[in-house]
């Protein structure tokens, strides 16, 4: 098994690179599946939440190649919001659908040997496919994680060029030498990157997040690590187009291809689906939102 | 309330600036606590941890100011390692300790708000009294925690110069204007900095993190931050002396201060607590271990 060979050869059957987030805002939890007073100290949030999420993997299974849980929102209701995570996970598992985890961890020695442990071991209580890894600390935090990707086929996606408005601040400043700090992030990562490419494929497990809200940007990224997986969060609700979103991607057997885009909100919090007052209303309208994607994607990476 | 003057009222009557990791790496849970297989899967580890933590907690209690429970050490062994968290931060919180949790968490809008929730609201389950935080992704990162910060009294340790080997790969990076990356990061911290000064002490409870085995760094840090509380782990198991450690504190009231210096191994896992039969040797062995630390320490800040 080879993270990026499975995913490539999935988004190619599926014909598109939309992943799903799965970000449970309880602010937004539709009418439909709220319980309780929807506050992360509540003990009934966690139930919503979870039907929630499961009731959205099911529309997503057979139609989307990977889901993305942001561990912060379960996070929030504590031990019991991470339970909830745990069975969201294998339920994405049994419906085959590939996970990565946004957790952006990155710390040191057994530090990241424990976060590694947590999520890329086989067998862990919320086992993920890929995880999403913060780099500040240095390259050496990276060790536990590549080790994993080597021996399980795990993928990692480490934060390059972020979506956020304030990416800039410490990811846009010029170096003395080599550009912007990200550009010298991604170069440092370039040896790693070959030493995980894919024998299928040829992309590499070691990847990148890289904004579709900064197009230009990802370009510059793709010239320095041409066969990382690019994890693109920002298509949607964060504004930016499908054609922005896949600007990084190269030409495949079957379309463009390169990455993974990421959407949440739109996805799973369409505005029919908050006002829906049966289960089949607030299908249609999640089926809706994923229609629309996965079309905008997929004529995204015609050739 | 307000977390830097409570924290530097509290190191001023305990004599030294000591904060207690807790660290439970599984491979040195000592025999006298061990169950079961000690992986971080096998559902007899999380009583282990507990058992060792509590105890712990026990030859803390009125000798040291702080704990610092590093979260990934409970999350490897999923919801049961968190839930185990949960109890042992209680269990400070009754021996009237401080809390730092160590979570190193970084992320954008409302996922920061979720961590924020998680870790500095009143009532959750998991509440600390300061964090910290991985500053990669941008300023507006910190929003939701320097909100907390403002409203409950919480402390935040960001991210700039840390004690790992590797922590020079990004960190040390030289900018075309403002020297390397953490002081650029600094110079860009110390308006919220000043904001978030108490109005007992005048120290900061925006404070960032620097390893003691970077003492020049600190120093220059300490010149664009005078009033930041400094987290510094790397005393000792990771080498560096308690006179380092202190290297960037300040004259006060009652000796040097400025910030928290960290030891976890050393305190948590001494040798001869490894060895230990009885639980009374256990204790004596790591009251010895503390008694050197804090005397180190005590003697570093004295004038």
């Amino acid at each position: 098994m080879h993270f990026a060979d499975d995913l490539m050869v999935r988004t190619r059957e599926i014909g598109h690179p939309l992943c799903a987030g799965i970000d449970p805002h309880l602010a937004r939890i539709p009418p439909l599946f709220q319980q309780g007073s929807m506050t992360a100290t509540d003990p009934a949030t966690p139930g919503a939440v979870e039907a929630l999420a499961l009731a959205f993997l099911d529309r997503l299974a057979g139609r989307v190649a990977v889901v993305k849980p942001q561990i912060a929102f379960f996070e929030q209701m504590g031990s019991a919001g991470l339970a909830v995570l745990e069975r969201v996970m294998a339920a994405a598992r049994e419906r085959e659908l590939l996970i990565v985890l946004d957790a952006k961890r990155g710390d040191i020695g057994s530090t990241a040997e424990g976060y590694a442990r947590a999520y890329l071991e086989p067998g862990a209580a919320a086992e993920a496919d890929a995880i999403t890894l913060n780099p500040y600390m240095g390259l050496d935090t990276l060790a536990p994680f590549v080790e994993r990707a080597a021996a399980y086929g795990r993928g990692l996606f480490v934060l390059a060029k972020t979506s956020n408005p304030g990416s800039g601040d410490l990811q846009d400043r010029l170096l003395e030498k080599g550009g912007p700090v990200y550009e010298g992030l991604a170069a440092s990562l370039s040896e790693l990157a070959d030493k995980l490419k894919g024998p299928g494929t040829g992309w590499s497990s070691l990847g990148i997040v890289v904004g579709a809200t900064y197009p230009d940007q990802a370009e510059r990224l793709r010239a320095l690590l041409p066969k990382a997986l690019f994890l693109v969060p920002g298509y949607g609700a964060q504004g930016a187009s499908a054609a922005a979103a896949v600007g990084s991607f190269v030409p495949g057997p079957r379309g463009l291809e390169g990455g993974l885009v990421n959407s949440s909100r739109a996805l799973l919090f369409p505005e029919a689906g908050q006002a829906a007052e049966t289960a089949s209303r607030w299908e249609a309208a999640v089926d809706e939102a994923l229609d629309r994607a996965t079309e905008e994607l997929t004529s995204a990476v015609s050739l």
